[in-house]
């Protein structure tokens, strides 16, 4: 049996070689497409980057399962308690106009609980990247670093950064829909175009409390478990931005090997709140102190 | 007499050294202090990269005049139509939580008017920076690589990114100030937190859209040239957040080599919006299409 740790691994040997792939072509040209006319864009480079992501899982198991962001066809490929969840660029919109906050997100789902991730991003250092990596009960690390999401030095309101989706209702006469929490969505606000980006950034404590989303499974399945390694808590939201319960998996127990499943994990999209403990302070009723 | 070219020069070997000195401290450990206790950070670094830059402006340029944002005094030096308005580190609450959008801002008023600056920013690259430089009448440069604002390949709505201050009053229901722009302000929305990374990201094509500020004129002074000089077009904003004029000096004309007109520069603070010519369309009356 392969562990976790083992897992984690091959996911940084992944996110190694995918982040190399679209080095090559950030800041250059290449060709971009719009799914439907409406910032929606996708690039040869995410095609590229998650053929090759792809190639190199089903290489070494066989017998797993993979979705990824830009799959053309939904269909189940093994009755597999394992489901590989892929986005070869989250924050294409960034990357195609060339703003170097973007991201590779790799992880795997086990009767779709996260157990082993790796979250790629561009950084201003030798390597011109970070490699962030976690498996369940495993912490969560950049390189040989464990982070903690305790790190993070600044409290709401003196310092502390909180960032939004560009979806998210805090935008115009929307954010009605949030007041309930309004008192929590303080921080010096930013958006920054790509969730695991910033569910990287929580994780290493420089993004202090993030409204994550709405986004698909392949955008969240490295980050939460990377934020909850860190030490970091995450809320599920529902449709009107209250907290759910803390996430646990994505279908909560639900799961079977068959293709009806297979396509409700496709099609899967929910939000999500996260911070530090220090700022998501709950009662026993798991709402907000 | 010195030409703005020669001033450009001086600007990148400044920003060179500084954005050195900063990088040092970035993702490390170093003293923050809170100005107020309202996400108005400032630390050790920007203090330290200001005194690094103003001397070797004094060491130049005896006779010129100088405004830092960490200034301790205001009181004018020289009775001269030269004065350097200097921004050591803008968006000072992402370098020092950590997140790499960040900046360092120089630039050079004749009049109250830019005619040299340049913008150090991070970047993931060999150098780990991106130096930004302009002169006017001279054009606008990364490196050797004269830039263009026409660059950007997307329309607003179909990929375009635009981006906002989060002090500007997109969030929550402030926005009703800005209803009247509201048909502008679309795009893939960011808030970056670094108003001379912004300006930035303007002039090379990757945001082509901003609503830039409220800001001091050490945030303004290069970017606003660098734009122009790169082909785009910058607005100044009234209070109601509506066009006054195209951005031509920051006081229009009414500069004095003395200290009032100084404390006037010192003290001011502006909004403007931003963009492709394609996207900031007039009229003849300089009101939008």
């Amino acid at each position: 049996m392969i562990s976790n740790s083992e897992y984690k691994k091959f996911c940084i040997l992944l996110a190694e070689e995918a982040g190399k792939f679209v080095m090559n072509y950030f800041d250059k040209d290449f060709e971009v497409f719009s799914k439907d006319r409406k910032n929606n864009l996708v690039t040869e480079v995410d095609k590229g980057c998650q053929d090759l992501i792809k190639n190199r899982i089903y290489k070494r198991f066989p017998d797993h399962n993979i979705i990824g962001e830009e799959d053309d066809s939904s269909e189940i490929r093994n009755a597999s308690e394992f489901v590989w969840v892929i986005d070869p660029i989250d924050g294409t919109t960034n990357f195609a106009n060339g703003l170097p906050n973007f991201s590779i997100s790799i992880a795997l789902l086990k009767n779709s609980e996260p157990i082993a991730g790796s979250i790629w991003i561009p950084w201003p250092n030798e390597k011109k990247c970070l490699i962030f990596s976690t498996a369940k009960d495993g912490g969560s690390w950049i390189d040989n670093s464990k982070i903690s999401i305790k790190k993070s030095h600044f409290s709401i309101g003196e310092g502390a950064i909180s960032s939004y989706s560009s979806f998210s209702p805090i935008f115009g006469n929307k954010d009605r829909k949030i007041k309930p929490m309004n008192k929590r969505l303080r921080g010096d606000k930013r958006v920054i175009g790509s969730v695991a980006y910033e569910m990287a950034m929580l994780a290493k404590g420089v993004v202090s409390l993030a409204l994550l989303g709405p986004a698909f499974i392949w955008d969240f399945g490295a980050g939460l478990l990377l934020i909850k390694e860190a030490g970091g808590i995450v809320l599920e939201l529902d449709n009107n931005y209250e907290p759910k319960a803390e996430f646990n998996s994505f279908l909560n127990g639900n799961y079977q090997r068959d293709q009806e499943t297979f396509t409700k994990l496709r099609n899967w999209t929910g939000k999500f709140i996260a911070g530090n403990p220090d700022i998501m302070k709950l009662n026993n009723h798991g709402k907000f102190v």
